[in-house]
């Protein structure tokens, strides 16, 4: 290692492992099943495994398939699964009991939204949307207009212009609350206000925003939500996501995947489709257990550790990173990809290099693990419930020494494209 | 026990036992962890777990998804999960690798697959179905139909009335090849031709017949396919299903659920969609992995095993078990609800009786797992890879003895209905 760094005390490692010591959260870290040697800054993209998690797979797997077997959809409880693990999540995203249901995955779940706002209101053809978005929200909304072939048109605005893209015309904003890449929080409560204003409905995707941050759907009158479990919620690889309609919409609630879990009486066998009353008419068919049953520990967890305390967290770590990151890496060309104001962003931070893809493989050979997303951002992930503040300390560290030696031009790093 | 029963020497237990010394699949069954004094008839709803299987969903979970965490979508080949399995389940039913994904659900499979084959039939608005399918696919149609708007209608005809029900209008035929509730298998090569005559396509949902039947779908020019991997595939609770597109279609084929996982370039973060070559175009989001590996030691068995093999044990089974009631149960009311030639049939035979719910309760309470659907069916799956012909024989024994004391009168047993 190099000369130690003379850094503000504040900026410390002795002061990291102090605030470790004082942190109410710290107990959850026991929780989780992590490897050794990783300071894992990727759990907004999959969360690391709650040990609860890998026991209920387990006994999900031998004790309820292998040995209750057919019996399980009724006394293993599987046929409720989407119902009260929707109603764990709601409360984690200020819904109710009986608005939230775990299913199928965010793509599928925001196909089925959208048509449902859609058909909310038939006269109106303009889906707002943010450009910039995850592109599988503007691909599934793309795919629906080209499906429903009525001229239905997105409206592309970004944050700052997205109120004044709202106008008479819109049938529904469609966005995500916190930005996959910057990390930019939008104002749910305002930008809700604006649609319904306009007489538009608001239907917000959390995939980056549950576990992270508080939500409140009902405080700020949202109309629909879908979102996944596998990033703060720590769900496990590809567990379903979660689709949310606020009550007053669920009786005139109309959706295009009608199967029959989202029949009135499924097991009736009516050869008619007859939608279910409430939530269950958003669901479609059979669930994939496994998956479904191990994201329970994760929704556990941050239902015990309290989102306020998660956030309050989230942010000490994430502006610990920035502040390290500006102290001693200031001239090193990292320029800020996120809200420079931690309260205008969620759990996450990028940075923005030209060399981002070499540094964080070279990052990622040294076991901190981030992430990169074309062109040259690298993102950096700070879930509260099992880093540390010395993790980050160290982090930081590890990519000071990967800056200052150069490591990161080892050829091994090279980005694909510039190799072969 | 009562007297022992009389019966000619090739419905006796020893004959049962000879077959069973002889039967060239019998070492399957040390492949599945089955649960104690069980005779399991349901592998036609669930298939019952191979103990590779749950090794595998250990490994993913504490090998892949805690030690190598985001590393496994490429180390641990997650994203390659829906191609590399589908190449498996191709061999299975008669494709091509590059035809087939695993992928979803089967009635988000079917809406995909019914949205892209009326995409192909644009002048066309009949779509031929069995009224008596399993009613999620008549659901997803009429889900389908209503959110095109486009004056689509399902015209409804039962099994030998289908091949008439099929003329210029038509635009496709969505056809489960292997009747849910009677086992009785459709023709799919002559039924596909003659969908092909009117110059329609033929869609086959093939939940009840993939690992339980030979099926060759390039063999009969099958247009397009769906199914599942819980059933005869062992592929645990809801684990996904598949979808098949005939190579000579995939070029054109349009579908209405365009996620990132579809896309040609995903990690390019393109604002809008441009669709996959080839079948990865019927992606569209992330799947869920957990239950997606659990269902590869099924698919490996099936294979192993052989589906010419395992059908005729299928067959023989069945078989014995018809004989046997036939022989001792003539006068208890079971009246066949399946064909009654065994090749006319597939895995499953059903059985009407009117009471037909508490027969079957009491055998689930004597260890004989079958199911009962509404208003009177009980069925009984024949799965070849871990039942044994002495199961067969002691499972008929058992319902005689239910029915000879009077056992199922039992207020226990009651339906439901009846005691609330």
């Amino acid at each position: 290692m190099a000369t130690a760094p003379r850094l503000p005390a504040d900026l410390s490692r002795e002061a990291a492992l102090a605030r470790d010591a004082a942190d109410p959260l710290a107990g959850f870290i026991g929780e989780f099943t992590l490897p050794e040697a990783t300071i894992y800054l990727n759990g907004n993209s999959l969360g690391p495994s709650p040990s609860a998690a890998l026991a209920r797979v387990n006994e999900a797997a031998t004790e309820e398939w292998s040995r209750r077997l057919i019996t399980s959809w009724n006394r293993s409880g599987w046929f409720q699964l989407p119902y009260r693990l929707g109603d764990r999540i709601a409360r984690l995203i200020g819904a109710n009991a009986g608005e939230v249901v775990m299913t199928d995955g965010t793509s599928i779940n925001l196909f089925r939204m959208v048509a449902a706002a859609l058909a909310l209101r038939p006269d109106r053809r303009v889906i707002v949307m943010e450009g910039s978005n995850f592109p599988t929200d503007n691909y599934v909304v793309q795919g629906l207009i080209a499906t429903l072939g009525q001229g239905h048109v997105i409206r592309f605005a970004e944050h700052d212009a997205i109120a004044a893209a709202i106008d008479g015309d819109v049938a529904v904003v469609v966005l995500t609350q916190t930005h996959y890449k910057t990390g930019h929080i939008l104002d749910m409560a305002a930008i809700t206000a604006r649609a319904h204003e306009a007489g538009a409905l608001a239907l917000w995707d959390l995939c980056h925003s549950a576990g992270a941050i508080p939500v409140d759907l009902n405080g700020c009158n949202a109309d629909l939500a879908v979102g996944c479990t596998y990033k703060y919620l720590n769900g496990g690889p590809g567990s379903p996501g979660f689709q949310f309609a606020a009550k007053r919409h669920q009786a005139d609630l109309v959706q295009p995947l009608t199967g029959w879990w989202g029949h009135g009486a499924p097991f009736a066998f009516d050869r008619d489709y007859a939608p279910a009353t409430g939530i269950g008419r958003t669901l479609t068919g059979t669930q994939p257990i496994l998956s479904m049953v191990a994201a329970e520990a994760g929704i556990d967890i941050a239902e015990r550790a309290g989102l306020d305390r998660a956030r309050a967290k989230s942010r000490a770590l994430g502006a610990l990173f920035q502040d390290l990151v500006a102290a001693r890496l200031g001239d090193a060309g990292f320029e800020l990809g996120s809200p420079a104001d931690p309260d205008a962003r969620g759990g996450h931070i990028a940075y923005e290099h030209p060399q981002g893809y070499p540094i964080m493989k070279a990052l990622i050979s040294r076991g901190v693990i981030g992430d990169f997303r074309a062109p040259s951002s690298i993102r950096f992930g700070f879930s509260p419930l099992y880093l540390r503040y010395v993790d980050i300390w160290d982090a930081v560290e590890i990519l000071h020494d990967i800056m200052m030696s150069g490591a990161w031009r080892d050829p091994a790093f090279a980005a694909v494209e510039a190799v072969t």
